[in-house]
């Protein structure tokens, strides 16, 4: 009987290809099948061996989640060491927590392998600590984008406007508007200062 | 004249060795000097090579801000590659946003480089998405431990057990009964599952 390979919920960073983790790069090396979202750094590829097969998750998701969830089992049950290498990291905003459950329930051993998430890297790299000894003891991350197959925002602005701290939107370029009006108008201070970082 | 060396903020990552990035390897490999915290893993020292200079920061932090501050800046001076490796991120509770101001005001050069930080890495090792799709649009970070020079605390309790949500207490385990009192009295509610992560 053949065994049961891996799949390996690997967190690609925040771009930058020198944020991977050293695990991640030890098991992109190994890897037979690598899944890889279009947001991840292309040059991470190449880590993968000569006869590592590439699978790119599309842009617009035009293979569906559950898609993903029946490919990543059915080359673990084929023997396989599967990477699925995600942005960021795979458990913030990213659907490692979906994937997980998907291999948990299917039986497939899996493992986590966090990584750099945006929310501190890219301020990191526009000088800005999240927080700062005595004068920031907390900070708020949210998502600006909640996919589309929503009607209004289960995010519950009310709060986030009035919590203290730093506060980070994240995918919030094209909902700019919206969000900031929806902060503004339950109270949020104009004052401090606010830093928006775009891909270019 | 000697040319000024550049001083690296890296952020070592949560513990595991292979959690380290890339890039902060590479830079350890480089390092002239090293000047590391007693959290970090001892495990990554050794990638810096035989001649470099390793300087403990101690775990009482014997050697104080300034005078760390004050050698970063000499040893830079010195013409030296200097790594600062901090555990986690260095500018998520990691003081790192300090430790840039003083390099700056000093001229001298620097780069941050993010790490991995306890905040996702904790959760992800012990199987909790810190979002799900649809679920949990955002979550909230603290401290747990504002330092010993406080009279109470600089934290929102109101604000923060109304916030929905995950949250993280980062080094909460020592005022572990003072920050379950202080949420559950301002009406957070007792039944979401908590989750409790401790060095063992």
């Amino acid at each position: 009987m053949k065994s049961i390979g891996t799949v390996y919920l690997v967190g690609a960073g925040p771009g930058d290809a020198g944020l991977l983790t050293l695990r991640g790069a030890e098991l992109l090396r190994r890897a037979d099948v690598v899944i890889y979202d279009l947001l991840v750094n292309p040059e991470l590829l190449r880590l993968a061996g000569q006869d590592c097969e590439l699978i790119s998750r599309g842009k617009r998701q035009e293979v569906s989640q559950d898609d993903l969830n029946a490919l990543m089992i059915a080359r673990a049950r084929g023997g396989k060491c599967v990477v699925r290498l995600k942005g960021g990291d795979p458990y913030i905003f990213g659907r490692g927590g979906e994937e997980a459950e998907a291999l948990a329930g299917a039986h497939i051993p899996f493992e986590v392998v966090p990584g750099v998430s945006s929310i501190s890297a890219v301020p990191n790299y526009a000088g800005i600590p999240l927080t700062h000894r005595a004068l920031i003891l907390n900070y708020t991350v949210f998502t600006g984008h909640e996919g589309d197959d929503k009607s209004g925002s289960a995010l519950d602005f009310d709060q986030i406007a009035r919590i203290s701290g730093t506060k980070v939107i994240l995918m919030g370029v094209t909902h700019l508007h919206e969000l900031t009006q929806a902060l503004l108008t339950r109270g949020l201070s104009p004052k401090p200062p606010v830093d928006i970082v775009q891909r270019s």
